[in-house]
């Protein structure tokens, strides 16, 4: 089984060790760990005219190419997770596969949005939390917007949710483990 | 033709005024616009347990309800797009029909991601952009995270980048519209 490993960590300066040492826990667990920037799957295909899109199809084939979509849905630059991450865990959601994911931060949707907005977010006259300028904040005390936690409900997925200090939330891979974990008791 | 109407709009004060609106715009040009909160298609599907979880179900049975989807990419609480609607955005990309987007700010995702960052933006040896942790930003020029331009470039749709005034980002519908347009043209 196949499975495509969304996250911002990409973006991390050792991403390629990271790369390396997810794919040794899917292996653990009888697992194929594809990674964002691993060759593309098919690479007779033609050659996009821009970097970013070629990156673009590239992750859009491998997601294709893919069984399952493990996440890393820890809050990147804002109160939501990364939005490429995002985006590819709504596009495996609608092929029907499996998707999970795991966030490094404990702590609410609705309060890490309070955190993010200060002193704008108040109460409206129906004790709603709203920001600044009067739009609503989600307050089901979830990990992230209700599309992300849906959608790996409906998937039958697993969404970990730990907490683990600053530092380590771009290295500790606990909760990606119980991810595969249960992907593979699943898979049987 | 229906056109499912993604974005932060749902949280806004008046949402109920904009999905009017939304909707009216889009009976001039031919199109039938679905507004997240509308009614769900299936009446008769059982109803979730959860009230959020009961959303999730409405809006993904809406989006496979549709034949197209435009969204409000206008940055939302930090640099990047609503993670809902990137979720939805990917999702429809998946199904394989036409997804548009437009933002109601002209800063390219790199300028926006910096500001966000403020003195933690740095450059590394080779002269990228990095945060505070060391982790890369994007900076190919695009609207938001490559994954929602590349989604929009491989349906062929359109992405609308407009300068609009902070206090009409949120009811501005210019961008809105000329997706509209170009759905319509497409579509004979």
């Amino acid at each position: 089984m196949k499975v495509y490993l969304a996250g911002p960590d990409v973006f991390l300066p050792d991403a390629a060790a990271m790369a390396a040492e997810k794919k040794r826990l899917c292996a653990l667990y009888g697992l194929e760990g594809v990674f964002p920037t691993d060759p593309r799957p098919d690479p007779a295909a033609d050659a996009a005219p821009d970097l970013w899109y070629a990156i673009y199809l590239r992750n859009e084939a491998h997601i294709r190419a893919c069984d399952a979509l493990v996440a890393n849905l820890t809050p990147f630059r804002g109160p939501s997770a990364d939005a490429g991450t995002v985006y590819e865990l709504g596009f495996m959601r609608a092929l029907g596969r499996p998707v999970l994911g795991y966030s490094n931060d404990d702590a609410d949707f609705s309060t890490r949005t309070r955190r993010f907005l200060g002193d704008a977010a108040r109460r409206d006259a129906e004790g709603e939390w709203v920001d600044g300028e009067g739009l609503s904040l989600e307050s089901f005390g979830l990990t992230d917007n209700l599309m992300i936690d849906g959608g790996i409900r409906a998937a039958d997925g697993m969404l970990v949710r730990r907490a683990v200090p600053a530092a380590q939330r771009w290295s500790d891979l606990t909760g990606f483990e119980a991810c595969l974990k249960a992907l593979a008791t699943r898979n049987g």
